[in-house]
């Protein structure tokens, strides 16, 4: 299943729910992203950037964040794992320039982004829990690139198919990887028939007993 | 006055201003609400559900959803009283078309919805405290309907008046109904006088001092 | 440079970061103003309220509020410290329109506002951290005017220029505002060249080192 089929046909309650199934019950992030660029849906394979605050002169500013955007894959989305700090704009347009150059989806941000405006003008999907005017210089950097971090209690490994919509935030697995997208699939169309019967009239209580799904 | 009267011809401020002026001064809530999908204004008469998290396999699911959702009467609006748990989407696309059926307004979420995008699309008004992709099964559920619930201090009884827009939202109490209703409409026009004056070039302490409304 | 060429070219990032260099580095909110009405962007001087929490009956009701919107000069934006109580709608349409008629560009409100909707109708610019109906007689009221006040760890001098957008706001110092903006116009060249080379393909790394902006 590619990237684009998953975007246009899948969306996060019904991977969470297949996850849920399969004995997976801790997939999704619960903390609210905003969708700060006006994109609502974002699908890709984990990049991941581990950062942390930091109080001092930094004598290689930008180090890591520039070796994360220039090692970017098609089809990647570039997950920065702050651990919610606000304490500067971590993202902004030239990451995002730099980044989209190499193919990357979008980015997720646990922590704040700032050159809002012109990365909506880019169209480029940003998904993020804060916002603020500040330069990351001297105040967070990049600590770590391809490792596992974990947001609101979920991990992301690099490589994991992550989705991002107005839901929330998912992701799968991989070694369960082809077992969900296939039940997702199929959960879909068994929803759509839920949904149909209960239009034409059908009591909510009866479309459950009937379909066994909700 | 019928239902659309009051949804076009006034709103939660005018509606708190006159509460206030006849000894009601708990009527609205001030914890952030989000209009979910794009509709930013809701008026009916309360159908309320109770809710608690749970952790354990439920063997009934569902089963007080559904009712409340099948018992909706036209110009219901649907409270959910989560107490702001952020454990679940507790409402989505299924319970919404069910809801709609029955002639449900809208629905009001101190908690966590989900299929969002799929909510906007059916132009159903939902204002939520919180979002995420999880399902309702085994993390929460209905425990009561038809009971007065308590939302940031504010109490909900059946068949009350709520009205939800930008601002937040307001209760109207059953025994004062007619006469907040008929004040409400008497305010707004001695709000537009004074707004009128202003604009025309009256200085705003000038204008409270002739108006008396501000 | 006046204040539409400064609210057309140059953004809070830019003023931030110039702000850093020259030894400011505390001059932009992190807590999350959001732009009610739809309007993301204002700039101008700052002009003072200093509100406060109240629970008794207000002998004198909207005393200085109203001196303060009728004593706005063209340019102003309105600063209401509350201190981000949320006890209140403490700005409403009737001082926007008061405040609007004397030339104030926009208000922003640490603290909560109501009538957002007809803001909104107005187009007039307001930043605010909270909303609810309540109407603020005998719950807020403002205790001084034209006074320095803190909001967030940044201090708004009376006649300082702010400006807000979409990544937060920053307050520049009277002492040093024609040199940060001489130098904003600067960096803000500096930065379109950088994603200029970039967007051509250049790696984000080299051109780091090449203009030494990010």
């Amino acid at each position: 299943m590619d990237l684009d089929f998953i975007k246009n046909e899948l969306y996060t309650a019904v991977l969470s729910d297949v996850l849920d199934a399969l004995g997976y019950p801790n997939q999704a992030t619960r903390i609210p992203f905003t969708p700060c660029t006006g994109i609502g849906k974002l699908v890709g394979r984990c990049k991941t950037t581990l950062w942390a605050d930091m109080f001092h002169k930094d004598v290689h500013p930008y180090e890591l964040e520039l070796k994360a955007v220039d090692s970017c894959q098609p089809g990647d989305v570039l997950i920065a794992a702050a651990q919610g700090s606000n304490r500067s704009g971590i993202f902004g347009e030239l990451l995002a320039t730099a980044s989209r150059n190499r193919g990357c989806a979008g980015v997720i941000v646990h922590g704040a982004v700032r050159d809002i405006a012109k990365m909506a003008a880019m169209q480029f999907p940003v998904f993020a829990t804060a916002k603020n005017p500040y330069d990351s210089q001297n105040r967070q950097r990049v600590i770590d690139l391809d490792v596992p971090v974990v947001i609101d209690g979920v991990t992301f490994n690099p490589g994991d198919i992550v989705m991002a919509d107005e839901d929330g935030i998912v992701v799968i697995p991989q070694h369960v990887e082809n077992e969900v997208l296939e039940l997702a699939k199929q959960k879909v169309s068994a929803e759509n028939r839920t949904r149909d019967a209960i239009k034409n009239g059908m009591k909510a209580e009866e479309a459950y007993l009937t379909f066994g799904v909700l």
